[in-house]
């Protein structure tokens, strides 16, 4: 089995401490292991034969860096794409490179910035999905859902089979309007679009060339020597292949017109943590009702449900409710959390002012 | 003549700029020199026979590295309180010195942690002083009102002579209530008491002698050498002075009960810069309504009436209003402008929790 870890994500709604250089995934969101590490480590105790991590040439030597220490545990390798193209040619390129050695190899697809509280409950959704690739399923996590959220998207499964799945796929759905969301919600057989993907190497790329041929094409071009793994030489032919394919999203490229589509149900404290307002999914508040990480301490005066991260500094608060406070060494964010998403706003005043070592 | 800077003072209410070893008088609140620094320059051009600074142990040293600067400019000596005893035992002590080797000789005492806005208006009033003060007056810079304080002592003037002054003092007034304070205001006789004195050294001892005998007594036990300056082996001296004397302010112990006492008016953009919520009073806010300091940049995303001091970090904030931000390298504090005072609370806090190292 063989772990393909999404890696190459920008992001700015962890400003100040996500960078262009930094993004979210090789920051440490929470106190301890970055983002990345915690992808890595959460799939360690399922033995992958090798972990194959797709990023950008900006975030290589930092990725490449922060998981050296766990080279003795599966080998690792870090491919830098050199220029983004959404999921799809990533995710072919992973497969091309897997079937290249092991053709049926199962490979397990995961984004490298999410949060998953219940570790070993992924294990056990992961080792379910695994079963059921090995039969030539496209298997997919579907994560159940806990709000009426309208920022991701859903799929619909077909739940009136018994057991926990795997459950076939009716359909995938964009982003839903609220009333409806509530409705998915009431009707639990809706789960969230996690982007955490189970399948054949083999499998995935008949998918690829039925579907997304000239992705296909491409990667039927590549030259893999022999059975050794050594991808520093591939470089050239990555970026040859890059300038030529469309970006695309492997859900809309392949997922969402599939018929041989599984999900698992997963309950495992998932969060995306999708910007700093979205930090007590991940960690509780203390006795005062703020969730504070990487300070020396949080001295709160009559302040409750703030968010505070502090780069190891002290950080105090005198009568606020409700704020966001984040100091990255050599930038402090203030903000209410209902306008966490609004950061954009300051990344972009940043780049508008020519502030580039801020970005 | 001769300036004696009152710099023994400790403060929280610039946590977390401000700290124990490191009190407002040492720090720079608004960019460019410190508070000291600040004063020691503002004197400068009246070419000081000898500046004497007042300060305690913990901060003798940090206080003389600011003040090498100025040595080619005016002899400074640094005089280290082993223990605080109000103002009465500093100024004497610095006038039983400077009485030692020049009687007649003129003192300029000044705190060392007020802001002056027209510093050329600062030196004309103390000139003015000094020719008063050579009579054998004992003369005080009053600071004409701009708004009903109630947190200062105020100095009533006899008011009907002609002229800028100097003008005899009627009476010295406490903190008073609001309705008094707006009388005061209105009746334009009335003077911010500044802590600003200007009298010859056998002035004010003739008065110790009268007002605090104790005191005069052990100024009077005190062995100064030659005529050369030289207070390092004074050190034990001053030691057993100050483990005798009783703390007393010189405006207490001395001024409101003398009889030969005059005030000169003075319109000189004064602040004492009490909280970081004063900070508006000595720096003028930007574009966005915003006072902003030591920041390698302030982005402001619909934020104004705010106060920050980054420390030489960005800063950036989002949708807040009226709040004071300041980062101190190894703290953040963030609070409501109008809660200022009560960073004494955060200060507090620490010393409970024993985060000494914060204080």
């Amino acid at each position: 089995m063989y772990i393909v870890i999404l890696a190459g994500g920008s992001g700015t709604r962890f400003w100040p401490l996500s960078r262009t250089a930094r993004p979210k995934q090789l920051i440490a969101v929470v106190d301890g292991p970055t983002m990345l590490q915690r992808t890595v480590e959460r799939v360690l105790p399922m033995h992958p034969k090798r972990i194959l991590v797709v990023t950008n040439q900006l975030q290589a030597e930092e990725s490449e860096q922060q998981l050296v220490r766990y080279r003795q545990q599966a080998p690792i390798d870090i491919i830098a794409e050199p220029v983004g193209r959404n999921t799809a040619p990533a995710i072919g390129l992973a497969a091309a490179l897997i079937a290249a050695r092991d053709p049926e190899g199962v490979m397990v697809v995961l984004p490298a910035d999410h949060f998953i509280r219940d570790e070993e409950g992924l294990r056990t959704c992961l080792q379910r999905a695994v079963q059921t690739a090995r039969n030539g399923y496209l298997v997919t996590l579907g994560i159940v859902p806990t709000r009426p959220e309208t920022g991701y998207g859903y799929i619909e499964a077909d739940m009136t089979l018994r057991g926990d799945g795997p459950f076939p796929v009716l359909r995938f759905i964009e982003k839903p309007p609220l009333d409806q969301a509530v409705r998915y919600l009431e009707a639990r057989s809706f789960l969230w679009n996690s982007g955490m993907f189970v399948w054949r190497a083999d499998v995935i790329l008949d998918e690829l060339a039925r579907q997304m041929p000239e992705l296909a094409a491409r990667l039927e071009m590549l030259q893999f020597g022999g059975q050794v793994w050594d991808l520093v030489d591939m470089a050239p032919q990555i970026a040859a292949m890059y300038a030529e394919v469309a970006a695309q999203s492997i859900d809309y490229g392949v997922m969402e017109r599939c018929r041989r589509v599984q999900v698992v149900p997963a309950e495992i404290g998932w969060s995306d943590v999708g910007s700093w307002s979205a930090l007590p999914e991940v960690l509780a508040a203390n006795d005062a009702g703020n969730v504070v990480t990487n300070c020396a301490a949080h001295i709160a005066v009559e302040s409750t449900g703030c968010i505070v991260s502090g780069h190891g500094a002290l950080v105090a608060t005198v009568g606020v409710r409700d704020l966001v406070v984040v100091n990255s060494g050599d930038a402090v964010l203030v903000c209410p959390k209902e306008r966490a998403q609004d950061v954009r706003a300051v990344v972009e005043a940043l780049r508008v002012q020519g502030l580039d070592r801020y970005l």
